[in-house]
């Protein structure tokens, strides 16, 4: 006879398989399937939704939680066990609000959207996307509408990326960011331009990709759990954390583009390697939430893969790499050509003073769309003027404006603040890493990095999603989630960078 | 409310979902997946095992069939609907024997042993895979105990690859073919031998590799609704027909093995790709048997791809593509080569005379492990002396030997013969068609495949699993399965090519 643990676990085993299953599926969508098989994996990703949400859902589980809240608080609060009951009875808690009709919907919907979107983009026609979006609006207000009641319509949505954090909260650090971010930006634009045309060329793949690889593998990454393909857009995808893929990809006129996207997504997948297997096969087994992830990627692609330290170790390989372009561009022009300050079109693309507004846009449309204040027909005017406001600028055509990100033909909405929350999480950690590492700049000018990949290992990686990661945040870095230190960074670099 | 017709198929679709899930999982397995992800692999599988069969086995559709063999029975015996009522019975009806424990074993177990054999081939160790061959012997004497009383133990695990054949049928057959075959063989050996040298040599892959893509295209092969990857070991799978797809390996010191293989699993693909869209997300989407797909495999490798007619049209190119090694070899000397008559170690690189005495040795061990006159230890010797029996050749190691095919492995035992059927009915198919078709090689002379294809289409490829197989071949051809036809071609073939 299975004591009450056990038979939780080994649902929670079952849960976990289905749900790596299912990232498979989506890696192969977003790598190798063929256009024609869009239709079949829609359904079969549909039916896995839905077996996984009636497993996960089942009133086995809540019976089992009951008994087992009592016994959890018998043990060390800290312990697995009594993390996996709490986090598995709050997770209970949210996914039996949601039925498995809305699940199976939802998952179909938006597997066809992301080939909408697809065709969308390549004929910069809005139009084509539109109706795939409205219906996803419509879905997502049905799921906020779950959770009833709320003191945001957003605070659903949010929570499913950051569990803890309110829509106000957020709010009130992106009010203060705004600011003073827009401010930098004035600052740097007034001041004498950094040239970065040597990086406006387009670059043999084969080296790029070889380049990436001697990187991330110096950083850590474990290529006995994972692997490197190319997709359209760059991702991190985890079966487990023995498996634990990520993808890049390469853009003409731009010598570092895949460089950074391949850092950022190895961040990810540190993250995910890092996990302790004590953990696997559970819903702890991830990272605790998509700032915290975030905070990774950006920590490896910026604070480490932007600075002059890094590059003091990386730069001479790199220009024997590409002797024609970089032999005559100095360490110093290199360094200030990678962190050049430009508002852009692009997300992705963007430089760390900028990014954030890109994020704050987006968070704005969003709000605006579950509230009703919005029409997704009206999404492309409304995105244009936000892009004139905040950064001055205005695309050219939707592909490069609405049409840029996968996460709404994915049904992410509310995702897109923990991009900026990562950042800003990211510096936190930076500053303390620095305070418990003194010698780290000068291992990272040696190309090592073996102790700061053992501080995340200890600090955070190996945890997963053990702990609420609000408490994290404070646990690790003594602050809850904070602007200071990301803007006191900002402020720094550019202040050398630009003379201000 | 759903009517039962409905309810049933809406129940299929979900197993269908789960089988397809599974296919991509194990594409991924063998194309991708880095070593680390195995055992997750297998644990991803194995539930997904046990919830695919614990879905197809509940009672619920037990009593719908019950309901409908009826209704079914009122339909036209050839409609969609009286077959699906049909072979969904007949599928049940086994699957309900079998527990659902088992299946998850079964599929845990098979998935790690995939990895067992590829250290156990790479160090050429037979004693590294002895314990899983061991387990999955066990299992499978298990798998056919469910299905007592049986006339021979093999007969349930030929069943499932070859639905309504027998042991003591193919037993029959094989007989005839042994001593036929042999003669054959012993004949050619006493005639002038054919050279092959300018086959021996490794050619520049990518040019292999387009000039199969070439090839498979012109026989109808959809892109759109496929792809080819690499594998160690070349696999066609199926997510549906949108999604068909097919692996290929190149082989040093071998010109043609990757082209053969590529015309092979194109020709499983083509069967897959043209089954009718009106059986989708259903179990008729798929081949009527294992035999059956491997005759389409075999004629488009063999009776098609090692035709005078196919390469007096594609040779020029090929000797455009390779013209060092290729440039001074006649077309004629170049059609004997790729037909060389010679006892090799490798079943999947044996010519079509001998190609059958690899299969029967197969069936043979396997028929004596079931009955437990074998012992799994003793397999390396039983092989190797079989392989000097029937072939006159020793292998020099186990890897070149009892370790080659990993159907063993991934717990197949009674596939094989399939291997030897399929030959036998893509010759029965032939001379069907070569009646149908009188201008069937003056097309292929031109490099035209549409009147082939859609022959095929029409007769075979459409119907997907709907009808009985042996009853399709009595359909088709007018007669069952039979031996005379491939031992007719093969004699006439060898005597042109070895002046016999």
């Amino acid at each position: 006879m299975e004591t009450k643990p056990t038979r939780l676990k080994s649902i929670l085993n079952e849960v976990s398989d289905l749900n790596g299953a299912q990232e498979v599926l989506g890696w192969d969508q977003q790598t190798y399937m063929p256009a024609g098989g869009a239709e079949a994996r829609g359904e079969e990703l549909s039916t896995l939704a839905r077996i996984t949400h009636d497993r996960f859902t089942a009133d086995e589980i809540g019976v089992l939680l009951q008994d087992l809240l009592p016994y959890a608080e018998s043990l060390d609060p800290e312990s697995d066990d009594a993390r996996l009951i709490h986090v598995t009875h709050r997770e209970y808690g949210k996914q039996t609000k949601v039925s498995s009709d809305w699940v199976a919907e939802f998952t179909q919907i938006t597997s066809m959207s992301q080939e909408a979107l697809v065709t969308a983009r390549t004929e910069s026609n809005f139009k084509l996307f539109q109706p795939h979006l409205e219906r996803i609006v419509e879905l997502r207000r049905q799921y906020a509408d779950f959770f009833k009641p709320y003191a945001h319509v957003y605070d659903a949505l949010l929570d499913d990326y950051e569990p803890g954090l309110k829509t106000a909260d957020v709010q009130t650090i992106f009010d203060r960011l705004r600011t003073e971010q827009v401010a930098l930006i004035k600052a740097i634009a007034a001041s004498k331009p950094v040239d970065d045309s040597f990086l406006k060329v387009t670059l043999d793949e084969q080296k790029q990709w070889d380049f990436g690889v001697e990187v991330i593998t110096r950083f850590g990454y474990d290529w006995m759990r994972g692997r490197q393909d190319k997709a359209p857009h760059p991702f991190t995808t985890s079966f487990g954390s023995d498996d634990v893929r990520i993808t890049t990809r390469f853009l003409p006129n731009s010598g570092s583009s895949a460089l950074f996207s391949t850092m950022h997504e190895c961040g990810h997948a540190l993250y995910e390697q890092g996990i302790s297997s004590r953990l696997r096969r559970t819903l702890l087994m991830s990272g605790a939430s998509m700032a915290l992830h975030e905070s990774q990627s950006r920590l490896w692609e910026n604070l480490v893969g932007r600075s002059k330290e890094f590059w003091s170790h990386f730069y001479p390989r790199f220009q024997t790499l590409f002797p024609e372009t970089m032999g005559k561009v100095s360490l110093d022009n290199f360094y200030k050509g990678i962190n050049k300050v430009e508002p852009s079109l692009i997300r992705v693309e963007s430089d760390e003073a900028t990014y954030n507004l890109h994020v704050m846009l987006r968070m704005e449309i969003e709000i605006a769309l579950m509230e009703g204040k919005l029409q997704v027909k009206d999404l492309p005017e409304v995105w244009n003027e936000k892009m004139r406001e905040y950064l001055g600028i205005t695309p050219p055509n939707d592909a490069q404006g609405v049409l840029q990100d996968i996460h709404w033909s994915g049904g992410s909405i509310g995702y897109f603040p923990t991009y900026a929350l990562g950042n800003l999480v990211s510096v936190q950690l930076w500053e303390k890493i620095q305070e418990e590492l003194p010698s780290l700049h000068s291992q990272i000018r040696n190309g090592d990095f073996t102790s700061l990949l053992a501080w995340l290992r200890e600090n955070l990686h190996q945890h997963g999603a053990k702990f609420d990661p609000q408490d994290m945040v404070v646990k690790i870095t003594g602050s809850k989630i904070s602007p200071e230190p990301y803007l006191r960074y900002l402020k720094t670099k550019y202040s050398e960078i630009y003379n201000l």
